[in-house]
């Protein structure tokens, strides 16, 4: 299906983040797949295209864009033309803005520049060894000392965990409520906040993910970030954004397996003719493409959903789950059309079969999805 | 996904055609199932009510609409309040266009009437014992005798095949060419047409299907439609709308079949709780819920296009292809989560089951849906 | 995979048993469907040729075989030859049993004969409306009156409901244990038994599925079956078995579906080649006859234990899901296959379609199966 | 299903193969996996221990055993206790097999002490850049020189690529003739023989895979292996055998996947209670326990039938393609049910996740699978 039209400015927008993408990033790849870590400076050319936090106010530096088709975009030219590992949108998108929403002004003037020129590299930090997902379950506490708070504990599994300079980070501030979490704003540089090692991990290999320590962090009291005890609320709301920024990055990674294994099995022969003319890889690609297209049509009318402030969260969930199912799907496939080359590094297919695999996973699994749907549908 | 509003006339036309498929179709349903046929005066009663080709032009007693979304709501309400073997998009959107678009001014003129008010049913006859689909292998022959066609031949699975007054028939026309194909206008009466048996099928009980014979039918030339030898390819132009029928259809059976299981597990008591309540009934729901909506949206895309001429036939296939497959999956976890009850006929998703298998077969098998997508994404 | 070889009398057993079923079931089938019962004359054609309860033992009429690979042939005969409604195992290995393993010697030198004859008909009755097969929400109470005991309740979907003689049925008989439930024989001309409809179905056409009715039945002391409040636990002594009899029927099922489907892709022509060239063709039962192959070497594997007394109640509960959701996979790509053909009474896939929706649910559905096996190896 | 028993000979050789994989293996495979090669040395232990090529005969150094669970059991216990990348069965049942079955006594003399010690590793080389398995589109070519033969070729994805000392090449030796093919012993030191780099790839690290070059090399008469021109029917005669033992890999896979699993669901606390308490963690798991269990008992006797020597190709073929398809499953729900852990390196299941990958591709994917299953029943 083709996709509604983009005005003419977007479309420059477009050719100017696919030719950054294709210059600035997608030349390093390789290097930052070995070093499993992105170069800090890869943030800063982002931040002076003018592609980090676009949404921000203009008085902080943004460029105040509210359409979400600028992100979207972004996402997509990445998928197709960049390093699934420069994960700009989790700096951009998934956690500037709860600073944007919940920060005080002092918070937001003294840390957007850095956030908006790339200085800053940014991540958040919820998940705890053997807890999971699970808020009830979360062991970091802090404490209120007066002036400031004494964050313990630990986090697992912290995507820019070694690049990051300012962490989100939630912990247990009230010993009743099991909701009763607050955010901090822990900076690098605070004594007894120390990083792990970089985790070995399946794909995604030029992302940094690390453990977090946290030993008797003192916390300014101006870096609690929005409500104490109301961590939990402010993390809620940045839920379906986030879904359907997976769902945008899915459907992307899906497009660029499926013209990559167009590609391959145009080329490929087999007994004589090339393998696009067995029936098995129509049948099989054609119901790919179909639900890949189906996909997209439906991410388009989220984002569009999403542009008017109607996107609800069960549509958001819907929207990832389906993606990163089919992304699963196409993957998969993608690699058997290739054969043995698809086994093979070199070939940017098995790349994305790795890749693929955390999207079922990260926020929130598809298990996690389904829960909610069946929330907004049968309860 | 909230669906794009209607206005206000077309929200009107849903509530009257609602009553009218409450009121006037579904009370009889039950009769028609046992007959295996329909009621003639339905179609008349439909008439009434200006539901039968209301694209047609004014001047031959239509009302010239050419949205759409009249169509589909027409479908839907039937689909939930109807009954399955009430095809009248069969009679109005598959067969009367074929006349509207490459009939005679004489045609229509002297047909129109009929199929507008319901006094004459159409039906369409392709299918041949033993060629399936495939032209190529027709045997039916057309021999022209100067002042009319001699028509021999007998197809079979015809829809609307007792019922109908008015049959297009297809035949060979030209001896070297696979394609030499021509429609023929077959009317009730003529000498030598005779019908076989209602066939007993699957589903789709209330619904006629019967295999037709011809005899050395003499078509009068004047019941030439459209070109001679031009039949293959007329054929061909109503096929992407004909899919876009289907897809509407399918979507609103498997929306129907998720809401009639909806209602059973939430009233349905397992071990003392609701089966709603059960993980494996929620997942299962909401990926089919899901699937559903993503569906959903992808056709009143297709619809949007297809009301701009923009409707790409292949696109036509992916929504057919798609929605015919998620029918499919939902009206079977639909039975299972019925468990007996969904054995019996008494239950209407018992029904659904066993309407639903002919959608991935008819108008267009599966297979041949990933054929034309394959076409249109890898040669 | 070559089956293990059977012993020369096994082999002229299934001889004997093929006529039978070609001469005297098959040729009725058609008649059966229209009526949606069997005639009673077929279980005394079957008694006559020794073809009920052939592990009786022979004091009371039996043969005393214990090998159940008899009883397997009878089922694979059946399926290929003989019509799926008529449902014998249901007598010989379902009901008989019961009263075998639990039945005073009194009971067994009355009812035997009259078993082993085929002039009795057996039905067991558990299912109640709205309580599914959840024993805890049993309804139906029997209170002891001294010399008799007092029953009343209602019974649902009871195959051979209209046929049955000789019915056993739980019921509770104790207050306060959800478990307390006792099994008692109730016989045809009791006062107070009465059957509802035959219920109209899917599938199984021939075989009759009704209601029954107690009120104020009094059964004699004598026709108490096995332990008072012990109900519940005789029935789970036959569960193994009588998941290894689906599982044998299943498998059956789904092999003479899958002949069917070879007969027909070899006979039928599309674009000039046998359907059976296809590519999609041969992918698809490739698939399936591997499945096929694979769970008739564990159902007969699980025959081999179950002849030895080990085979475990899991292990039934593996054969049975799996052969069931075989079945139901084949039936569907058989159906597909077939195309408008499939859809069509007179071909028996389209039959295959319907019989075989309620083994996913008869017997203890895929989710019971489930439980059970996750029970045994997760728990 | 609980396995036939094996006598008491083959435990205590399960025992010990366990003891050396535990000791021998498994501690070295992180610094293997590092180095993306197997140390040589492990060769010669299993040399020592026995294990190597134990169906050759006594006079070359052999065991004589001729019995396949023998093998089965090191395929077993590899999986479980030992590592990947040791795929010893490609030594000892994929590559010297050939020279066993067409080998002259000369070249057993010489080369099998070698391959029983360990000291000598073997590979095959059929696979070449762009043509991959078929044989028709081959380059490499060997000319017959009066006393030597020329060879010119390259090959890719040879597995031991870097550590093999002898090389079984496949090369056209006939101009016309598609399937004119050679087998040609080649050893480490021919010049014009040379080794590429060590392919990077998805899963396997600790197996070396490499593309070998040979230019102008001079292959002594005394190194054709079998008849000139007739390797393809020898390659062909090993192909029952090769996926008999790729079934028996992926099978334990399978279950090594599923133990993991099944520990992580116990342990793994969510919302309070363990995740294999969860509905959907029971189902999923029920259903994979069930496939593998029943792909263990075909798996278990094909091998019986292979030690009669009844195996048909087909239903090795059926083995491989199921059991690769279920680990497939397996694997993937086993990373999902870990959750963010399964994603990690540390955790074994992300590396069978990334293991598995090949086996639907690597020794006839499956869709030549599916075709050679098609040719048994369908034509």
């Amino acid at each position: 299906m083709k996709r509604r039209p983009l005005d003419s400015e977007m479309e420059m927008f477009r050719d100017s983040a696919r030719k950054f993408f294709q210059q600035e990033i997608r030349p390093h790849g390789e290097r930052w797949r070995e070093a499993h870590i992105i170069d800090r400076e890869a943030y800063k050319k982002a931040g002076d295209m003018g592609l980090l936090c676009m949404w921000a106010d203009e008085k902080y530096g943004g460029q105040g864009i509210k359409d979400f088709r600028y992100e979207q975009i972004l996402i997509e030219e990445n998928a197709f033309h960049g390093d699934s590992g420069f994960f700009i949108t989790l700096h951009s998108r998934l956690v500037a803005p709860y600073i944007g929403h919940f920060g005080t002004e002092e918070q937001k003037e003294r840390l957007f520049p850095g956030f908006i020129s790339g200085e800053k590299i940014l991540a958040i930090a919820m998940t705890e060894p053997d807890a999971g997902s699970d808020l009830a379950g979360m062991k970091s506490r802090a404490v209120d000392k007066g002036d400031h708070w004494l964050l313990n504990g630990s986090k697992t599994y912290i995507s820019n965990g070694i690049n990051a300079d300012v962490v989100i980070v939630a912990a247990k501030t009230h010993a009743d409520n099991a909701h009763g979490v607050t955010l901090f704003i822990v900076e690098r540089g605070m004594e007894g906040f120390e990083r792990g090692r970089n985790l070995k991990k399946m794909g995604m290999q030029s992302q940094d993910t690390a453990e977090l320590f946290f030993r008797d962090v003192k916390v300014p009291k101006a870096n609690v970030l929005g409500k104490v005890d109301g961590g939990f609320y402010h993390l809620m709301q940045g839920l379906a954004e986030e879904r359907l920024i997976g769902a945008c990055g899915n459907i992307a990674s899906a497009r660029y397996a499926l013209e990559l294994t167009k590609d391959f099995v145009r080329q490929r022969k087999v007994f004589g003719k090339p393998l696009s003319k067995m029936q098995n890889t129509r049948f099989k690609l054609a119901a790919l493409d179909t639900e890949i297209d189906i996909a997209q049509v439906y991410v388009d009318r989220c984002v569009e959903m999403h542009n008017e402030g109607k996107l609800s969260p069960d549509d958001a969930a819907r929207a990832k789950l389906y993606t990163s199912e089919v992304n699963g799907r196409m993957v998969d496939e993608g690699v058997q059309l290739h054969g043995g080359a698809g086994y093979m590094d070199e070939y940017p297919i098995c790349r994305l079969y790795q890749d693929e695999r955390i999207h079922r996973i990260l926020a929130g699994t598809s298990e996690i999805m389904k829960e909610i749907i069946a929330r907004s549908t049968l309860d």
